[in-house]
């Protein structure tokens, strides 16, 4: 079975916002045997919305739309939803219900526009929207299953998860579809690709093997299709192992994490508490670990000195040091860690220093020079990096620097006490 | 003229990345009058390229595909392409130069697969990539003009901005369009539609208003399409001095930009420093306002307090406060901001303290209870919110919120000593 997923609003033309939905929804589509064959992006424009629908319902076997749903009239949706599947509206009594005590609660008068929002397909079915005012439609048409969800994220999330995964799962003709990933560290894609040349040439051809770099890692992907899900696990399984076994040091995780979650399970299961001291990074690093649910277990806080002054106050950073070294040097990075760790009590302390860009380069230290340090249960590790013109970018490769070195740290010291 | 981009690449199809570079490629055509008509997405499959490339040229003028062009053979698309465009693949002299001193810089023994980076499309021109080994091409095809660029974001923007925005920009046929933006902020979305109904229903037809919702804030965004840049420019200003007007107090800026930008321009501009003390939102605060250039003009540092004892030993919180009222709640994010207005010496200082989730809450204090404080140069306001059950959306709105009362202490104590 395979779907297509249209996502409706000139925003995402213009590009003012970026289409968030559209790898959310596929990652859930196939965690229940279904494909995404296409994503969509169309304006608010019925002529469009109605050519992309027929395309749609020509490729895929269940079609999914988000977008277009909110209160005010640049939302053209439903007018033109009625014009494809041939049907007027009809306001939802549970719906409208539930608008108006989402209004009363808010303590605000309701508007007409705001009743529309009950107004619904009349074939539809309504996926009831606990979060928001818009709510979720399906439609059966000639046959085939429509999702209708508004664009907002967590109020499409919710209608997935409660109104239409369960549904999906009950449809015919899903074909099993796996995906195991394997993450790598502290290799480039094509020596890997060179090194593994061999297993990925043998591969029978219903699995598939892809590079997916991100900063500092690379992800290998193995997809299988075929009829049973069991048969297809064991297959990938088997193939990982041998991936694995040939990767070796470059092997970090047998699932698509994130080194931040590998972390925050290494340090928590070896009951390890980590603190940060970050200048360029600006709180990077800090909110990367806790926008992890339980990261409280294993970090215990930060500073962010983005000044001399505060390096100096908070961190305990010896004015002589700023003075003969600069704020980015190893002696500075070094002293920072340190401090951190002290401060803190932690066992690990990371701590960052360097030019973001793009001002403050010169000569000597250009922009994009940052230097990294981890303080750790006996050693203090510190290393110079070279990044680019991009600010955003050298954050972004400096915090994955900084996670590696502290894994790296870790796992080096794992029995000692 | 009308544009459509092609993304390339079975990781988007399957959920494992979010395209973020059509979001970016439309933004930078809109600035040259060219519309996007649609985005699609396909896999890495030749089939469903192929009719992606003959459906795109039916509907648009110009054709841009990023993705699908790195060393590794899951990218077929080179191959595809050859295929489409009815010609063979030359190894171009140049790339090939480039990418061995690539590897000869990094130090690296050079494979074949790497040496393939520099085949391109016989009857293509190549946009040289600086920044890394896949180079982009420009194809005329049926008189159409074709950009085939690789999808890693930093190097599709640098051969967007060096080598294709300037031939786009000799491209006849563009129409101008004009996009003005009005941020506002402290109003709902519906009620912003009312209090500006008859302007909206008064505007002409080649005029358009759209409501773009983003946490705490509404954009309003007016487009408008003809045939001269300037009288488009004129006539939405005129619209949008009229909506600024009606709008008053909540109107933000004449622009799409963001409460962070704001703040930092303002406080620059007043020589006011701030801080930051950060317990759920975990650094995420001082990241944003680090984020953008030239903030260590207006950011002295901040404290990332995730543990009590912490939010004592950093910030000088009374133990007897977080005894009696624990750290989620007023008193403990007063003494949070006073603390670290002292302890970095600003003018403003901001602190939050909540329960992110999914853990930790309580009957009385549940899981999106979140109490904000900013410290100013005459007072402390504080405020409690309560959001949802989403670690990242508390963490976000959270963020949000405390740049909104950070804005409006600014904004009343403008005139203050």
């Amino acid at each position: 079975m395979q779907a297509e997923i249209i996502t409706i609003g000139d925003e995402i033309l213009i590009g003012q916002i970026i289409d968030t939905n559209s790898a959310w929804i596929a990652q859930q589509l196939n965690s229940v045997g279904i494909r995404v064959k296409q994503i969509s992006s169309v304006a608010d424009y019925p002529a469009d919305i109605l050519v992309a629908l027929t395309l749609a319902s020509g490729r895929a076997d269940l079609v999914l739309v988000t977008g277009g749903l909110g209160p005010t009239k640049d939302d053209v949706t439903k007018q033109t939803l009625s014009a494809y599947f041939d049907c007027g509206l009809r306001r939802a009594p549970e719906v409208l219900a539930h608008v108006e005590a989402i209004f009363q609660r808010g303590n605000r008068p309701m508007l007409e526009i705001n009743r529309r929002q009950a107004d619904v397909l009349e074939k539809s079915e309504v996926l009831f929207n606990e979060m928001g005012t818009a709510p979720g439609m399906w439609v059966m048409h000639k046959d085939k299953p429509y999702v209708i969800m508004p664009g907002v994220p967590f109020e499409m999330k919710h209608i997935m998860r409660e109104r239409v995964l369960p549904r999906l799962r009950n449809l015919e003709g899903r074909t099993p579809v796996w995906h195991h990933t394997l993450l790598t560290g502290g290799i480039g894609e094509s020596f890997l690709a060179e090194k593994i040349a061999d297993i990925e040439a043998a591969l029978p051809s219903h699995i598939h093997l892809a590079y997916l770099p991100k900063p500092g890692l690379v992800r290998l992907r193995l997809t299988a299709i075929g009829e049973k899900l069991e048969k297809l696990k064991q297959e990938t399984q088997i193939v990982a192992d041998r991936l694995k076994e040939r990767i070796g040091e470059h092997f970090l995780a047998d699932e698509d994490t994130s080194l931040e979650l590998l972390i925050r399970d290494f340090m928590k299961e070896q009951e390890l508490m980590l603190s940060t001291a970050e200048s360029c990074t600006g709180g990077n690093i800090a909110r990367l670990i806790t926008a992890l649910p339980g990261s409280s277990s294993m970090f215990e806080g930060g500073a962010v000195t983005y000044s001399n002054a505060i390096k100096r106050s908070v961190l305990g950073v010896k004015g002589v040091t700023l003075e003969q070294h600069g704020a980015v040097s190893e002696e500075t990075v070094r002293e920072m860690a340190v401090g951190a760790k002290a401060i803190f009590h932690t066992h690990y302390a990371i701590a960052v220093s360097g030019i973001a860009g793009p001002d403050g380069g010169t000569p000597e230290k250009p922009v994009g020079l940052v230097w990294i340090a981890v303080a750790g249960k006996n050693s203090v590790v510190a290393r110079k990096y070279l990044f680019g013109q991009d600010r955003a970018i050298n954050i972004e490769r400096s915090s994955m620097a900084a996670f590696w070195m502290l894994w790296q740290l870790l796992i080096s010291e794992k029995d000692s006490k």
